[in-house]
């Protein structure tokens, strides 16, 4: 399983991602989920990938060769964010006509997810979602946040922390409590966790974490974290109860 | 959708329901989710239903009617919880027979999950999860909760607060935050919200709650629950960022 999000505000961009693939539940292991397709001073390109892991590494190659190659059209040629993420969808549709007659066959789920982050020069930064059929859906400011793979344990945090006008400082350590969470309730969402911080206009990415298993900050972060919750826990009010009733009331009542 | 968990501890037991039943986005209706089939003073016996309403809704029926027109065999009668709960087990086999494969040709989820909490003079309380297969697990002191319907939302809170050691009175007011943090991202869980609390041994539940929508203590709940969790998040130390790297170093340490 894979836990990616991605967090935009009007003062930038935060990217984050576990790293633990699995086929099954008995082959585990460690694939780096988070890219930087950055051209620094001119365009910041993050990328975290989902889903079918020879599906996303084939796109990943295809994308990085065409830099290599300078193709005229990739990812440091293409005019704006939309179109980055529109290109990924594409190669995403070359490799699938590829691969889905074969994968299908053997009921082989090829689905994949990437998450395009970033900015542009002369454009605001934006964030998007590209599906496996290659359609893209773009993080607004009602909901400044996108996530892919187990997205459902960290999401309650992000629900009530993030907005827009969030300090890119704060959606860092939120999306860091949002991971922490989903580690904790799901054993295939696992580190290292990789969490990039890009400041609005700055066209440099300057903020990176990488966080192995076991490392002593992701351990206090947990630990700060489950004894703040508890706490805040404890502070709420017991349960009104509204009244004792009676077995035959009672038996009515919620019957 | 559902939402619904039972918590049990060796203080007693709690279960919770939300009441929304959705047939596809655009047909939303309420119906109760928690049933008391409890015999004062003898045993306590709960259930919450998930999965598709007509089998459910036609198992707490057959439930009903065994015990009306005492059968031999009927929630009563039954020597512990397991049994109770196998005995479910059975009636929803039996509904199923009927009904499996004229849903199945339709293409219609026929599955459903029953929690059944309670206590039968004689034994400990005890919570179980019964699947639409028949068969049943059970909860237990590593795990003193089982949830049904839209579980992931709501279980990191438990998985942070609940041990077997856990008050009855802590694990109600868990339960409902779990419910509140669910509702808050899952518009297809709503309320009135169903709230039992049973202490062991008692055999008698003496506390229940019912919170329809724009309940005030709903509302409470929700609102200080949310500043709990901002205050939390807010005395979290920033992130300590290793170092600030140049672009190129950043460009190959993360790609």
């Amino acid at each position: 399983m894979t836990y990616c999000l991605g967090i935009v505000t009007q003062f930038g961009l935060v990217m984050a991602a576990d790293s633990r693939t699995n086929a099954g539940v008995d082959y585990i292991s460690t694939y780096r989920k988070l890219f930087d397709f950055s051209l620094p001073g001119e365009r910041v390109i993050l990328m975290c990938t989902s889903g079918n892991l020879s599906i996303t590494q084939a796109v990943i190659s295809g994308l990085r060769k065409d830099i290599k190659v300078q193709n005229d059209i990739n990812l440091h040629t293409l005019p704006n964010l939309y179109e980055i993420a529109r290109h990924i969808g594409s190669k995403t549709r070359q490799i699938l006509d590829q691969d889905r007659v074969w994968l299908q066959n053997d009921g082989i789920d090829f689905t994949c997810n990437f998450l395009v982050g970033g900015q542009v020069k002369g454009e605001d930064p934006e964030l998007y979602l590209v599906y496996s059929q290659g359609n893209c859906i773009q993080a607004t400011a009602e909901t400044p946040f996108l996530q892919i793979g187990e997205t459902k344990y960290g999401k309650p945090i992000l629900d009530r922390i993030l907005t827009f006008q969030t300090s890119v400082e704060a959606a860092a350590k939120c999306a860091l409590v949002s991971i922490d969470s989903t580690m904790k309730s799901n054993i295939s969402v696992g580190p290292p966790i990789t969490l990039v911080m890009y400041h609005a206009n700055s066209f440099i990415v300057q903020n990176h974490l990488e966080l192995p298993l076991g490392d002593p900050y992701l351990a206090k972060i947990r630990k700060l974290w489950g004894a703040s919750i508890n706490q805040a826990f404890e502070s709420m009010p017991d349960i009104e109860w509204k009244r004792n009733v009676s077995p035959e009331d009672e038996q009515i009542e919620i019957d």
